[in-house]
C-alpha cells in the first residue's frame, strides 16, 4: 500500500485477514488507528491479547469462557435433565438472549459438512455423547441452523441419540415473528403449512 | 454482550470504536480472532502497537511516514519547485497512484468546517507558509476534494498563496473516465461544459 512505511502495511496486511474486510476497509481502519489517542489503540492491541490469554472452551460444553467450567455448566438454577444443542457459541448467544431455555447446552463447533471435508470427528459428539453417559439428561433440543448442513447434522444426531431413550426435539420451523408471508421464501411457508398446529 | 467475559466484552468495545464497524460486526471480528491461531490473533496486536510505535507526520509536508522527512520530501528526483495540497494522507496516496505528479506534497489533515469548528489553525496551513518562505516553490496545485468544504479551503489558501506571486492551480473538474454522462450528477456536467476545451 504505502511503499516506504512497513508497519503500517504490516498492519494493513493483519487487519485485511479478518473476516469481511478487505484492503481498503484495512487501510481506512489502519490510518483510524493513527489518528486514534495512542491510549486507544493501545487499549485494542490489549484487548486482543488479554481476551486470547483469558478466554477458553468450557471443557464440558464447549461454550466460551473464562472460568471452565462456565458459568453456564456451574449455574444450579440450570435444568440438568436438558441439552440444547447449537453450532457456535454465538447461537447459544441467540438463544440465551430469547430468555426461552433454562437448560443446559453443548457447542459442536460447527455442522457436518461432507464437502468441506468435516465429518463427526472434527465436532463436538464425542464429548457430548460422554456427557449423555454421565449427567442425567432426559431431552436433547436439536437447535442447529436449518440449512441444509445444520439439518443432515441434526439427522446424524438424532441416530446416535435416540437408542439411548433420549426425547429428542428440535426448534419450530415456521414464519418468523413481524414477518410478512408475501415476502418468505416457499421453503419456509412449505414448512410453516406442513407442521401447522391447532389454534 | 456475553455477560460472564469481561475480556471478550472488552474486546467487542474496543472493536466497535472502529470507523464502520457496530455491535454485531465487533462480535464476529471477536469470535474470529478467538478462533484464529495464537499467532495470528498476536499479530495484529503487535501491528497495532507497532504502527502506532513507528509511523509519525513528517515534520515537513505531515505525510505518514517512518523516517522524518519521509522519502517523499528527501527524494532528489522529486521537482521541489511544486506542491500539490491535498487534505489527507490518504488522497496522497491517490494522486502517487496516477504517476501523475512528481513534485512534492502538502498534507493540511482536515478542510475548513465553521460547522465542525474546524477554523484555519487546526489545519497544516502555518506549516504550509513557512514551507513558501523557505523552498522555491512555483507551483501549487489545489488538491482538496471537490466539496463544500473543500472548495471554501481551496479558495481561502488562494487568498493566501497569490498575494506570494506563485503559481496556484487546480485539479480539473469534469466527467471521471469510463462513466457514463446519463448517470453523472447535474452539477459534474455543469462543470464539465463550463470547463470545455479545444479539441
Amino acid at each position: 500500500m504505502i511503499g516506504s512505511l512497513p508497519s503500517f502495511d504490516r498492519l494493513v496486511a493483519e487487519l485485511s485477514k479478518l473476516p469481511g474486510i478487505g484492503g481498503k476497509t484495512a487501510t481506512r481502519l489502519a490510518f483510524h488507528l493513527l489518528r486514534a489517542s495512542r491510549e486507544d489503540s493501545q487499549a485494542l492491541a490489549e484487548a486482543v491479547l488479554e481476551m486470547r490469554q483469558k478466554v477458553r472452551f468450557c471443557s464440558n460444553c464447549f461454550h466460551v469462557t473464562e472460568a471452565d467450567p462456565c458459568t453456564i455448566c456451574t449455574d444450579p438454577a440450570r435444568d440438568e435433565t436438558r441439552i440444547c444443542i447449537v453450532q457456535e457459541p454465538q447461537d447459544l448467544l441467540a438463544i440465551e438472549r430469547s430468555h426461552a431455555f433454562r437448560g443446559r447446552y453443548h457447542v459442536l463447533h460447527g455442522v457436518l459438512s461432507p464437502l468441506d471435508g468435516i465429518g463427526p470427528d472434527d465436532l463436538k459428539i464425542a464429548p457430548l455423547l460422554n456427557r449423555l453417559k454421565r449427567e442425567p439428561v432426559e431431552e436433547i433440543l436439536l437447535a442447529t441452523n436449518f440449512t441444509v448442513e445444520g439439518e443432515a447434522t441434526a439427522l446424524y444426531l438424532s441416530g446416535l441419540v435416540k437408542p439411548l431413550g433420549v426425547r429428542l426435539t428440535r426448534l419450530a420451523h415456521g414464519i418468523p415473528t413481524g414477518s410478512d408471508l408475501e415476502y418468505i421464501d416457499a421453503a419456509t411457508v412449505q414448512q410453516a403449512v406442513d407442521s401447522r398446529r391447532e389454534y
